[in-house]
């Protein structure tokens, strides 16, 4: 035994040491030229002094405010700038929503601690309350079913969905996967079960007094009710309260309000293809974002990437076969009209749409992509991302494309995801924190140049990406 | 042509998925275990609450100093709370230096920009300036070669190391490696050549205005000069200055002063082994720290990292056949007092020494670890990695240890390290910024789950880990 384990691991690693596999000869062939997009993006990368500009004139930028106009007149400017060709105004409609001035909610009862105040942030899309707000009793659950069991319970009541993301989980992103439909759907919920208010613990697993907003809906023929989101150490508060078996009682003021939707534009600029112009990689983010913090990692970092990432490519004299487009979509946060307003407007071209990817998940360091690509097209994207030894993006994993990418899959296209570090991204995410101090430059940079190659040499390869079929 | 990339590489996807291997049976069987630690630090993890502690009670703790003393005591009472065994004290002798009231670079000429203050730490071990400084022209070199081609030319002047980390490296600390000679030995090689000072480029590839300290040596024989860091943002004004063909001369001004070697210690705890206690797993950082910042990544994050990693086994029943011993150096930054105190003091058991791990570059999300293990501890060492899959710490590469665990590698201890990523260390590194605000939380425990998955993995294992041949 003693010796077996001991032979048969030094055995093995003789036979396979950690890196073995190379790519295809013709992919092997743009290690050099990838070694050169990294260095540009390490040496000369201007994505964080992009992101400073854009959040300096446009910190805010929530759908149908003045700051999303301001950040989309910006980010004309600097594709034009960086000599980006093609640069245009695409117009959409947008979701219109304005948080008010507003948003409060204090303790009434238990006697011993009221008046004092729980920091929340009203969900985009929420009614207002009342003109003085409304007082009600608290009444806890983890999940849609205990709603459902507490049956005429939560009558009159401020439901109060207390689940935490998993933090257990390795990757962020599933254990706010496995949280996130009490927000969205929370109000809803609690609505149907009688409830007069919808309070939800922040998405993060990080216990602190900053809430996180984020987007929610409301069904057809199901009374609106106010929402909004408290703080995890709010949560907690109100949570040891109830274990406690006092009875809570909580004064909510929201004074947020809906707006008929608004016009505004996807901003797009091209490095066309010397080759085969008419075939098409989108890359992109979207340049809304809450309208709180600087939406710094989610999504104007990001955005910033995708401009520089041509601009890299185009300092350094790489024009692909195909053409790249960069496509920074407008009210993904609350609407999706961007991504809508992008599909319809170009499904004739879809056919030649040969790859999506979205950078929406933060400008943290590499972890690589994902992508819904068909075993070929995978085959290919992982001999790609063999280039990016040593970046720590060197995979690629199954997985979806960003929101604003997403539409494109019901026409075949291959659609992909950045796909960054997650450990720090919730704590950030919707709330105050998401600001540029925040970002680390060698991270953004990074992650701009990962995205320029992999785009380039998708774009550059003789062969187009095949693609997938699509769904039924 | 075509249909060949495709068929190839599709076929290929479908032999070599990007994760295949599997480990080794016996390590295999840890996996559950693995997943339950990691789990433990993510949800119950207390580095990040020991750590505000440490930065609380000694923010600043270089060699010698009470901020030191006040470190000891507070992990000699950290270890008890957490139930570690045989805490104790270990003594050693260490550096004494003190930065003093007074640190200044000015500008002196050219006339138009007189007066103008460049930030500056003295490095750690620099005599003081004359009582009212040196005012002296600054002439600029890249490298030793450089310095030695110039001649008589560095007579009398302050000699500016001006060579840039290499910022296309994909890791950071080769980067620093590359330029870290400026800095200790520089005060050297410019006295060597005639000069009056030395000054260094900060070791960091970002362009600020924090200037980075750190350790420099003099050599016997050759005499003494004051020597500093300017911020990036100095070094390219002056740089700028001397390219334009401006004479530039700067007013330094330094008060720092070396004292006898000191008293001081390491702290030691241990989590016994049920059935092989006398074989040794050591763990551990360096407790001493920079006197500006706090030392949040460098090293009291980590040192507290390794602490909990007890914390976590004791918690989760996990006592491993051997003894896991925590040690934390003192001295680690300007001397290796403590490094030197350890083995000499531990020589006799130096061959139960089973492996030595350090947690000393930061407290970031993990990247793996680096060990100078030979093929047969290596294939295990990367078998348990393999356990570690979703974590991105799934890696082993060839490297050495930290400082502190190094001089065991000369009785053939295999030794090692925790990698974190390091985009953001030399941002931080020895500077005013490296604060415990720069810490993610999930980050620091998730770091801490896999030092303590990785040595406990080690000391319980049936087979005792090969040991290296002592160099010759």
């Amino acid at each position: 035994m003693k010796t077996t384990l001991v032979a048969t691991l030094a055995l093995a690693s003789f036979i396979a040491p950690q890196e073995t596999a190379k790519p295809a000869p013709e992919i092997e062939g743009y290690r050099q030229t990838v070694r050169d997009i990294l260095s540009e993006a390490l040496v000369n990368g201007e994505s964080y002094q992009k992101l400073s500009e854009l959040v300096e004139v446009a910190p805010h930028r929530l759908s149908g405010s003045p700051g999303a106009a301001a950040a989309v007149e910006w980010a004309r400017q600097a594709m034009l700038e960086d000599g980006l060709e093609n640069v245009r105004l695409e117009p959409c409609m947008v979701t219109h929503w304005e948080r008010g001035e507003t948003e409060r909610l204090r303790v009434v009862a238990p006697p011993e601690l009221a008046g004092l105040e729980l920091p929340i942030l009203a969900l985009g899309g929420s009614i207002a309350t009342p003109e003085h707000g409304l007082i009600a009793e608290v009444v806890e659950v983890q999940n849609f079913d205990e709603l459902k069991e507490l049956g005429d319970a939560a009558n009159g009541k401020i439901v109060f969905f207390n689940r935490p993301m998993d933090a257990t989980l390795l990757s962020t992103f599933p254990a706010y996967g496995g949280a996130v439909g009490q927000r969205v759907n929370g109000a809803r919920e609690a609505s149907r079960a009688g409830g007069v208010a919808a309070l939800v613990r922040s998405m993060t697993t990080r216990l602190d007094d900053f809430p996180h907003t984020g987007g929610m809906r409301y069904a057809e023929g199901i009374a609106k009710i106010p929402t909004a989101a408290v703080s995890t150490k709010g949560a907690e508060l109100i949570s040891d309260l109830l274990e406690k078996g006092e009875t809570v009682k909580l004064h909510l003021e929201l004074d947020c309000k809906s707006f008929e939707p608004a016009p505004s534009f996807n901003v797009v600029g091209e490095w066309v293809g010397r080759e085969k112009p008419e075939e098409i990689v989108v890359l992109g983010g979207h340049l809304d974002s809450w309208d709180v913090g600087q939406g710094a990692h989610d999504d104007g970092g990001p955005c910033c990437q995708t401009i520089e990432a041509v601009r890299i490519l185009k300092t350094l004299g790489l024009r692909p076969r195909r053409t790249l487009r960069v496509v920074l979509f407008m009210n993904e946060e609350n609407g999706l009209g961007g991504a809508k307003a992008y599909y319809n407007d170009h499904k004739d071209e879809m056919d030649k749409h040969v790859f999506a990817v979205e950078s929406d998940s933060g400008a943290f360091t590499p972890r690589g992509f994902t992508s819904n690509a068909g075993p070929e097209a995978m085959a290919i994207l992982r001999d790609i991302a063999m280039l990016f030894e040593g970046t720590g993006g060197e995979r690629v994993l199954e997985g979806g494309g960003g929101a604003d990418v997403s539409p494109m899959k019901q026409s075949g296209v291959v659609v992909g995801s950045y796909l960054p570090d997650s450990q720090r991204y919730f704590d950030l995410h919707h709330s105050e924190r998401d600001t540029i101090d925040q970002i680390s430059p060698r991270e953004i940079e990074l992650g701009a140049g990962l995205i320029a190659a992999l785009v380039y040499v998708i774009a550059d390869l003789e062969e187009t990406l095949p693609r997938n079929a699509p769904p039924e």
